[in-house]
């Protein structure tokens, strides 16, 4: 039997073609870092073909290859480089989006010590340049999620820097940010939020 | 004295402030790869405030890291992936900017497999975002630099998985693409191809 939405648009039982293992696969997810669940969303969001985000990879200074007859090459000695830009990026609706995320245990504020200079010039070149930039932060003891506009978050930046505190306080991000309630598909749904901003 | 323009802009001598030496060194990069070279356009575009574009770091699976004591982390084995997208993306007043350079030794056409299916699947994926996407292809014998739509990259690529030449014959790229003359500053102005095309 079809099962029909009141509008009239047909229910497609997508979830039940999980088997048990893999549901409970994916409910006892809740362990995962900020990372892999932003991983989750944008592969979700590329699926559905709502947007094309990816996470750049790690920045790193290769020093010594081997090259192995009849085998891959081996990096045998390399180093990790400070990234000179923030970890995401990519096109929604013809948009450029950029963005960082951070996570605190912290419950009262978050500690801009997580920043660090080359990402916030980054920010600031991208706001210039009239792309889609903000911050996504988690505190992970309260479980809540928010997204941080980049000229926001630069506010506190410079605060900062003429001798105000080192850390954004909790009400202040509840006041100008937006709360990402996490969900199950998408995970944080931070697109909704840029929607709500821009279109 | 000051110098003027014809329209009274006064012409700033800032070539004579580098010294015969840096001079030399600059115009004797003539062997600089593609890579160079657009690293040095994108350096450019960024401190001149014209667009923000960075070329993707390498992607780079760690498999064994050594902390030692009072020195940086050392990677000490490692593998290179293929990557997922392309190499060069970013923002130009608003707009997602996203391409691929690759260059051949051949003078008569430019081969696809410099291309992988990867990279392909990323392009349609941002096509269909409204993202600007195109290739810079360099004939290294000839010296010749053109930038061609990703649209048309497709074409051709789905001509060959129809059968057709595994490569895209010069004249056709000189009849869908555009033709960039290696400068001074920017070396690869492509963003004057993007001007042209979209503003």
């Amino acid at each position: 039997m079809n099962v029909r939405y009141p509008n009239g648009k047909l229910y497609k039982q997508t979830e039940a073609k999980k088997s048990p293992q893999e549901k409970k696969q994916l409910y006892s997810n809740r362990g995962m870092t900020l990372e892999e669940d932003i991983n989750e969303t944008n592969r979700y969001y590329l699926e559905q073909q709502i947007a094309v985000i990816h996470k750049k990879p790690t920045p790193v200074q290769i020093v010594n290859v081997n090259y192995p007859k009849r085998s891959a090459a081996v990096i045998k000695e390399a180093y990790f480089k400070q990234a000179s830009t923030t970890d995401y990026n990519g096109v929604y609706k013809g948009m450029y989006i950029d963005f960082e995320a951070k996570e605190t245990k912290n419950k009262t504020s978050f500690p801009l010590q997580n920043f660090h200079n080359h990402q916030v010039k980054h920010m600031k070149d991208v706001i210039s340049q009239n792309g889609v930039c903000f911050v996504l932060l988690r505190f992970t003891s309260l479980d809540e999620i928010y997204y941080l506009d980049a000229k926001n978050l630069l506010y506190f930046w410079d605060r900062q820097l003429n001798g105000g505190r080192k850390s954004i306080k909790k009400e202040e991000i509840d006041e100008c940010g937006h709360k990402i309630t996490l969900g199950y598909q998408p995970r944080i749904d931070y697109i909704n939020i840029i929607d709500k901003l821009y279109f």
